[in-house]
């Protein structure tokens, strides 16, 4: 993360970049009166690109948002939360396309331009009358500020307990070029090859297969190094839309600010992907895993998430209890090769294994740091090689276990 | 399991089998004044086989049980709990094979003839001090009826509430033989090729290929199919004796009776991987997952886990919600082959989901099954083939959170 690379912009939002509006309201599907349904509109077509769950149970909504996106562009995305649309057979496929359609119509955008997102509970059809009102009022919703914004940002979140927002600015050519995404998570997060819901807007002028690979490259060193259960969801889904209006010289692999622009591209993804592991149902620690000296990349990413979703680690973090070798466990299991006699394990700065011995190491510092600090970082040097990995995830509490024993009731 | 091939003997254990003695006593590795050293004793060298842990970093003990079985036999093992001797470098090797050495002299065995077995904290070297003065101990407690068995049975427990005990028999030839078994579980729960701890006893003669290949059999489709929180134990081991004493004719593949013997061992170890499923830490219900319909067991298998050690599943159970699309979820994400539009699931007698589509069922009967029955059975048939496999696990509660949130304190 080279932040001389790009600038933070705070306070920004996926309307920040140009050609970008977004809008929410409450239409029915959730049983409080929080936003349920959002949208994002782009002035013109913007070159799009999408990742989505390998879930085999793919909701309705990822084949319709698939059909659309076949041309590689996109000029509007409609969400909903409340209900996943998924396992709902040919009435749920029926009900996303009439979605599309009906946002499509009120925004005044051909079918065909529009993505269509799902999240909520698994295996009920969509109140398609509130869907249609819900629909029908966004037009006068949108707006290109930090208040739109502000209201897709409530309308995709589920059990989430705080919103998912990043924005950066980055020069292309002498071009400020902006990138923003949101984001939702909290539960069934278990990402692989995209979030649970993520959606990014940069007005820079790429070519829709470079901002696929670039999508896909970042996602794998971010959004699939998160986890808060394990469990893949079947809705997971990460649109990017590039609305071209920045101005800037064609971005591409050769572009000499290529590096930058991928740099704050991913550097979005990361802090979104942070913010769903931070956000984790029932957290209240982020647990950062970094797997250095690992015999290859691919070792150092099993590795880090294995560690990171053990629920004996992340029980122990909860309970401040400087349990290492729960941690040494998960990196004996993660599956790949590992020298048994010459791991080292950090508890933040503190020691706690060296060459696969115990350190004697200060429990009463230890505990303040796991008592005190908000994210836990977990640092494991295996000695092996060069290879490296970061992942994510949170805590496992009694909250977890209270919101997930009664999420339909 | 055909039931009808053998007798389940009600009040056996594993001094049950013709010439097992056994026994257990404090000596002071558990801080509170329960058994923590265990002893078996066969009257013969044993014809003995055992399988362990994949687990990259494998605790010093099961080093040590390696070389004694290198030729298939044993006559002895020795076991404590409270300490698991894993991460404790030359040291915990030393204090391994002393282990060893202290059983083998006390009992009047060759140092070979002793398997060695630890469970408890990961990291702390054993104070061996107690361990000298409970191995000399040991030889007075040793009983050849139920009450040595029990004293061994509490004595390798950690966390769990019950004892797990099996006893069966079965006739090879004519004669009578009886195989039984004892096992540990209750955390760090997901066996790759054996459990935490499990030791079984038999009379049976046997030669010792064939008593290792039925174990790693039966070992694949009880043990290794039953997870409690995902995490694979540094110590896991399973170890079994056959004595020889029911003066069969020697068992093999080939013998008429190879398919009553098979099935009454493979009982034994499903039973015991069970007890451990369902007194898994916090746990108040036993989930079984049956997979059938699938493209090959191996798919089975996999779905069959996934499911059962999903955290959302468990949640779900434990708040006795329904919640099916949580289940499908977990089946869609397994890695194997699944057709996505033609999957049946059941909650016990409960179908909610047929040809991938939602069932209109009676939530009241589904919410009175999940409360009150103390095994879930959730049956899922994929209709691609004739895989078929079943998982045992149990249910995420707040106490699981509790008892590992402080785990060493």
């Amino acid at each position: 993360m080279n932040q001389q690379l790009f600038s933070i912009i705070e306070g920004g939002s996926i309307t920040t970049p140009g050609g970008f509006k977004a809008g929410g309201l409450h239409c029915g599907l959730k049983k409080t009166d929080r936003n349920d349904l959002g949208v994002i509109l782009c002035e013109v077509p913007a070159t799009a690109a999408a990742v989505y769950t390998t879930n085999v149970f793919q909701a309705a909504p990822l084949k319709v948002t698939r059909e659309s996106l076949v041309d590689g562009k996109l000029q509007a995305v409609i969400v909903n939360s409340g209900n996943a649309n998924a396992c709902t057979g040919e009435q749920g496929e029926a009900d996303a396309y009439e979605m599309r359609a009906a946002a499509a119509r009120e925004l005044g955008v051909a079918e065909e331009a529009v993505a269509v997102a799902s999240t909520g509970v698994i295996g009920e059809l969509l109140k398609m009358d509130c869907v249609r009102s819900g629909i029908a009022g966004l037009p006068h919703k949108l707006d290109g500020g930090a208040a739109g914004a502000e209201e897709f940002c409530q309308a995709i979140l589920t059990t989430d307990l705080v919103k998912k927002e990043c924005c950066v600015q980055v020069k292309v050519g002498g071009k400020l070029v902006t990138i923003a995404g949101a984001a939702k998570g909290s539960g069934m997060i278990h990402p692989n090859m995209a979030t649970m819901l993520g959606f990014m807007t940069t007005d820079a002028v790429i070519a829709a297969e470079d901002l696929h690979g670039l999508l896909r490259q970042a996602t794998e060193v971010t959004f699939n190094m998160i986890t808060v259960d394990g469990d893949t969801s079947t809705n997971d889904m990460l649109v990017t839309m590039a609305s071209g209006l920045a101005g800037n010289e064609v971005l591409g692999k050769l572009h000499p600010d290529w590096d930058a622009f991928a740099a704050a591209f991913t550097h979005v993804c990361r802090s979104l992907a942070m913010s769903i592991a931070r956000d984790g149902e029932g957290a209240t620690h982020l647990i950062e895993v970094q797997v250095n000296g690992a015999v290859h990349a691919e070792a150092a990413a099993a590795i880090a998430k294995t560690v990171v979703g053990s629920s004996l680690v992340k029980s122990a973090v909860f309970g401040a209890d400087a349990n290492w070798g729960r941690i040494i466990a998960a990196v004996g299991r993660a599956g790949v090769p590992v020298s048994p006699d010459r791991v080292d394990i950090a508890l933040g700065e503190i020691p706690v294994l060296s060459q696969s011995r115990p350190v004697a190491f200060d429990e009463e510092l230890a505990l303040a740091y796991l008592q005190k600090s908000e994210t836990i970082t977990i640092t494991v040097d295996l000695q092996d090689g060069s290879g490296a990995a970061t992942a994510w995830g949170c805590d496992l509490t009694y909250d977890y276990v209270r919101i997930n024993a009664a999420y339909r009731t």
